[in-house]
């Protein structure tokens, strides 16, 4: 699970739209849902985009599935999009809130044309049917 | 459960996107779960885009949450918005396939902005997360 | 008098822009003022944009003028449009509310650039004075 | 009642359109009608915009309503609406011919938005329409 | 061959422009070419898109190609669009009038892009030159 | 001719675009012009939209031909375009410099598909042909 | 019949898109049908925009109808598009493949808005087809 | 200090925006400052563009900078952009709330592409400091 | 004197717009008043784009101004503006319609914002005042 | 005090525009003028996206408000101003040039529409106006 | 070598921006780097599209790549994209100047999505690193 | 050399489309062909927007010239093309692939306007044919 700008500070900012929850019940939470599903989950987040393309690129030879809310680089990073291109990873796209009632600029993604879906407006449930739905795939696929 | 045009060839539309269940096979498994989070579940598709409308309407005075994927219409019909706005149930987005990785005119959505939540390219499975989503919000919200 | 899509739930959607009066009640004000007037005036309501396109195309050889509110299909019907241009009867357009406080998809209309004229934001009023207003045109042309 | 640029040429300029009625005969038939409604009107036409402007604002006192017909103003002037919008009278827009017939720029209002209503293409009955309508939003409001 | 909404009034509608000759002339016409070119051909008209969807997704096991003029919702339908993406029929998209000379909403087509050809402007004798095509298009893939 | 706003400044202002003749000097030059080729000709200059207006619609019934440079309102005033469209004057728009050479907001006119002619870039003396221009285009006519 | 650029590379060029006969094969089977239908065709072709101006110009007073695949210079060439509009012959625009299928740019053509009819898509059966037509159009009108 | 329409309504107009201070106190407040700094200023508002122009030419030969709050005027004047390009005289350009926030069409500003400064969102205390700014910028060219 | 595609046509195309005279006229016309200006004109037509290069190409050693009316390549050559922005001779710009009341596209020009003026509407006078104009600027600039 | 990219450079980078004071003496003037004003200011500067996010985020719990030039981050940054936005401190946003006069892609702002005031072209001295700014609006509040 | 419109001129035409060296000292330099590498090149210049064409056409079946500086064509030419697309002949796309620094029409360009690659901005150079790169190219690929 | 973001996986990122040397590979080679020319070559890649900042900062006083990829970066980074403006070193952008054949919003480039010129491509030979260029144009300009 990777987590973009400004996710650091779940619970504290606008929690009347992000709920009071904070980036470190959500990992917890997830990594609960991992034990049970039994797959391996890590989690990282930061507020700058080379490290987010730095984390991606070293995911290529260990990981079997991305969980992304790459947060406001959604809308401005073809790095991070490049980063993902290049590696054979697959992925979600997750976006707490739903971004297509906020401002215009917000409804573009340059992540969403290469994801495998996105889930958007669940909360943070959405991390949860992420990841339920990254491991039926994997198991389907295999 | 309200469907839109063309979903009613599901299983036998284009396979190798769409998968091969058919309509009847989701509308089974979608009971199912429902059976299992003790809810009802109406299952309803047309590909008439007054038809849904009408659905929409009736729906009015005897339901909780609505799971929509308006296939075609998400894209071209105001009338659905409309009958959606104009009724007090929240409901979910759905579509089967990344639509983001389509066509430019299937990027555009008169329905996301006044959705709870949107997921796309879980392929089936968006259906039970979003039932499962939508029942625990109606839980949270009790 | 033609009505489109969701115009049936008037008096229940969204009263405090809409009004608290029914489809019956504006129905049964404009027949009285149809008899006052000394003229017939027939009411129908649709969801269903072929229905629509089916009542102006049949109202062609015994209606003198239409007062019609697509609703939504104002926005995206070119069907209807067609069928109001393919006959020989005059009609103004009407919306309830104004439409150009609203979503910038509303300000868009097919029908206006062909219709006699276009009342908006009078309320349920509005049919009222369309109606008067297309009597005298009638009158005056006579 | 308001009237804009070149409405001072009303039943000289382009009859064809506009009808042979002058603005003295509109402004004697409007007195009429708000006699028989028992209210007072007053009537005022410029060809300056800076005129309409003062008009406007002087208005925020005394008056309960404007009938505006700001014509080649109403496609051109953001002063005219920042004035309607700083003063607490609601006002009625009101086009003689369909203005949604005619060339591209005519199609877009900086008014609509902040007006109760819009009234096109009723030739000079639309001023008595917009008259009746504002008495009885007045009333109804009291 | 299916014709869609208004196509029912040709004949009556604008003959100046789509000429005297009715539907049902136009059918018998084509049926009398079908004869000579030893194949069978159904007919259909509906003002309907729903209904248009329906006839298009049952023509999927029986039918070897479709004749299409979906007149307006050219324009507007992605369903239709969908439904004919959906099935494996080639089809011709069909014009009687020339819409290039028409409002600039009749330039886009939903549907040209995934039809085989397409033929505009050659009044009802386009239907005739597609039923010919399609026939020698079948003969030869053979 | 009519001249509109900062052409009052004509020798004072960027006299390396403008030349160093003032709009007196012009005004004499055109009069002795007229005077060679036996016609009247009053000059008029403003910096007020309205007064433009004003002067157009005062023009209507003792004048046969209006050389117009209506500077900046040139880009913005469709009330001057509407003034000459009301009166059955014939015009020439005329620019001292090149607007097309300009910023891209002069590269829009509202006069120009209303004129009879268009000259720019040809300095003071592009008055003299549009006057000798309009002196023989009324002479043809009659 | 006037054939534009690249056209001469006819069964070489993409043979897969554009079929194996040769621009030679077509103009002799037009010529066939010609020879049934009791007209007289002539058949021209020519890489060089000027050279089809010059040939669209001299038929004038000796054609009755062109049959015109413009090429790549149905989405550049104003001046063909002026040859054509300045004589007084009849045309229809021809293209091999479905246009429409393609780039943007290729979606734009010069020519439509002023020809009597458009075929795209029928391959080289379009050509006869449109000469078909012509000459129907042709003892139609007289 | 120049201010352009409805300005003069300061105090009045929606003072949960502008604050309640008028402008005869803030055309006091100016004075008190330049008197501080030693400089004259002068004070004029009108609601009439014309004017504005007219203010802004005569200021060309005794003032040494205007502070230009031209309001409705900045978003739609191109003549008085012209004024300002047409003397010598530097200016800055003021408003007093952040039209950032407000509606798209007061995004543009035809003034501050020649101004030497822009300060928004300051309320009233932003003239003050384009005074203080303008008269550090004069003694420090000096 | 450089006249571009379908200009070869003048007389005998569409003559309501152009005008009886034909371009052998136009040129003796052009003479005369060369002589009477003590000049020498040399006359050339061309529909081809790369002769009209040629041309200009050609005339940067002994040519002094160019009166250019380009057509329909006015609006599609770059080639053109670059041949002309590549040699040191000034041109004029000459169309005999007002082509800011035709279609969109004529209304683009690739030659303006390198002329020094530009005359539209005026006819085939156009082509004289150029010649006077062009006269008069090289005798004030020696 | 945040500044952003490349303003380290300040007096040596083009010192024609912005001056030969370097950011040093910048944020000594700044320590200055707030001493003076009895405030404390901490000053920052960084080239890197996500510093300045982590940076904004902490000023959270210990600063009352932020003065900021986000140089280029300005027209590209969602990141920086989602931080902004999930924080509860006022700012002012301060170009040292005037981006007006600029390329196009400088005329947009993710930041503007969230300051409270924005302030460009006033050189180094923007600083210190909007920190008197500042200040004064704090003391306002309090 | 393909050279297009205008490059004649090379070492006359703006010898600031294209330099001293003529067409023919930039042949001589090509040959010379062609014999250096063993291969053969010929070269050829015109300012006519078709003549363009038709050598792109000619060379499909004795040139092994093509070093093309289109011109002015690079911006407006389909035709020359679609001979290039139909032959079986790779190439690149020089440019002498950045076109990027110049005038918007000159950013979009017809050829470089069908190129091998494009080069701009390195001079005359830019044809020698095309010719190597050229070479090495083919020599990799055998 | 500068390169940008995912450069640092050249050989193992879609090798069909970057070749199988790695970014070491490259750096050597090109090491190699600086000794053959007798300049100094320094490596630098990052994944950070502002480290490419600070290095080309850096680089201000101590190189001639810089050959830069910045991946991802060309397309959304104003703060490097801020960078490379703000220092006195002239550049080459390169890019390895030809990116004109990609996505629409790789098809602009911040860089592209102040660079000297620009590469693409060319594959890895791109960064040599811009070493050897650089080095001509720096010993042409001493």
């Amino acid at each position: 699970m990777l987590n973009g700008p400004n996710l650091n500070l779940l619970g504290t900012r606008e929690p009347e739209i992000y709920g009071k929850e904070t980036l470190k019940d959500l990992e917890n939470n997830l990594k609960k849902v991992a034990d049970e599903l039994d797959v391996n989950i890590e989690c990282y987040q930061s507020n700058h985009e080379g490290d987010l393309v730095d984390k991606i690129q070293n995911s290529r030879n260990n990981t079997d599935f991305i969980l992304l809310n790459a947060g406001a680089y959604t809308h401005t990073s073809v790095a991070i999009r490049d980063a993902l291109a290049g590696i054979d990873v697959p992925f979600y796209e997750i976006h707490i809130s739903n971004v297509h009632k906020r401002e215009e600029f917000r409804h573009n993604s340059y992540l969403s044309a290469i994801a495998v879906g996105v889930i958007v407006g669940f909360g943070l449930d959405g991390y949860e049917y992420a990841l339920r739905g990254a491991v039926r795939l994997l198991n389907r696929n295999h």
